[in-house]
């Protein structure tokens, strides 16, 4: 397990509850290993990512997407050849294209759950944050992707009680710019917005707070995926600022009726999301 | 009380639970009006608003803008000479204003609590929901229209434990339009983009669905608060809009630090806010 964070140590630690025998982990950040030594969420702690790799059948990557991406060529060379890849950031084709140009396409299948928190590190890993998520399983072009990405699935699926999903990165990234990136991008927006040209000291009420949630995100991890997800994300925020004018258009004309259906149709879909 | 939805069954509710002995209520829904004697939130059940605000010291109009500024005409000849008339709406230079052209400025000051809810009805009450919260007061213009707000307030701090906050109906509705009314349109746009543009059967994370919560608001309800609050609701939505093009262009432009700067300002803001 390569990243101890808040999805990397919440998938060691369930991996371990459900009977894996052994867990050998790495942190940039070496309190973030002793917390996930200390709560037996990993075995064994390793001072780098190729030491923690030896030996293993199963890989994880729970980074960031830049040192993702770094870490797939750095470890192809000490992977076993019967040891599986894998991953869970939230923009795939790079990741993937990554694996195949590294030479190890077959070995790899990308992961995405959508389990995310604005929270970051093992203090916010927790032994069921993975239970019953959705997780996209993106694999690689040749039939070995195919096979690797049936075993990464299936982990999912067995090991960590999730529900996997089997998806091209080229699609998952489309829908991801509209369900996940977009929301993220535009929480942005908006707390940026408060913060220039809202009144200092004021109170937000738990409205303002959900909106903007989202905002309180590590920037850095942000802004690999905004920029590895253009144009797709480009194209849902031009779609989204379209939207703002109209409302604000119907609002500045006082047509009560327009208004009604734009919100009565806002509305529709929000209650339709509701798990 | 005039309402006894989320708002008015809690505060009815908390009202008795702190000692008030007699609380009559109203609701346009029957069900609603039953439901909340049933729970004791109100110790008995008028069938008009007229009926229920006789022989009262405080009426409380718990019910949205528009019905808001309708009950208060309606109610100005049946008022008692010493009662007290407050409201709950989160828009109030249109609620002060029409108190005072209906001739009882002095026995009026409205109230907005921070509590608001997506839920709706007596089902969505609950004896707390206004324990701590913030609440605005805003009064009229005369020295009686400030003794009436000494005693919204009081009553808002003594038997609600809430905490009042004294300020001027054209500011209140100024700063709520950054802080609540932004929020609630940005969330009904962000909806309204994802079910014009959104794939139908895609998976929402939990980001998502936090960030178009609101959304699931009664759109009557918002119509009208929208429309009253132009145009600061629209001013606020303006810079929205060309917030998300700033980020639109530094995503699309690929420039890593100009957008780490601009995710981090929106950061810093967002972590600000969290109590």
């Amino acid at each position: 397990m390569i990243g101890l964070g808040a999805i990397g140590g919440s998938l060691a630690w369930q991996a371990r509850l459900a009977g894996v025998e052994r867990v050998t982990g790495f942190s940039p950040e070496p309190s973030e290993g002793i917390q996930a030594l200390k709560a037996s969420a990993i075995t064994e702690l390793a001072d780098t990512p190729a030491k923690a790799v030896q030996g293993a059948e199963l890989v994880v990557l729970a980074a960031p997407l830049r040192p993702t991406i770094d870490l797939i060529t750095r470890l192809a060379s000490v992977l076993g050849p019967a040891a599986l890849l894998t991953d869970v950031c939230s923009v795939k084709v790079s990741v993937v294209k990554q694996a195949e140009a590294a030479g190890i396409g077959d070995r790899f299948a990308g992961a995405h759950p959508l389990a995310g928190t604005h929270e970051s590190g093992f203090a916010a890993a927790r032994p069921d944050r993975l239970r019953g998520c959705v997780v996209y399983i993106c694999e690689g072009s040749t039939p070995a992707g195919h096979r690797a990405a049936d075993r990464v699935a299936s982990f999912w699926e067995r090991t960590l009680d999730a529900s996997p999903i089997r998806i091209s990165a080229e699609n998952h990234d489309r829908q991801l710019a509209w369900t996940s990136h977009l929301p993220q991008a535009v929480a942005y927006a908006l707390a940026r917005s408060l913060a220039e040209h809202g009144q200092p000291g004021v109170s937000y009420g738990s409205g303002a707070r959900d909106t903007t949630r989202l905002a309180a995100s590590n920037p850095d991890m942000w802004v690999d995926i905004l920029l590895h997800n253009e144009p797709a994300v480009g194209e849902a925020l031009t779609r989204t600022e379209s939207q703002i004018g109209e409302l604000r258009r119907l609002i500045a004309n006082g047509d009560a009726a327009g208004l009604r259906t734009y919100l009565t149709e806002a509305q529709s879909f929000r209650r339709g999301i509701d798990r």
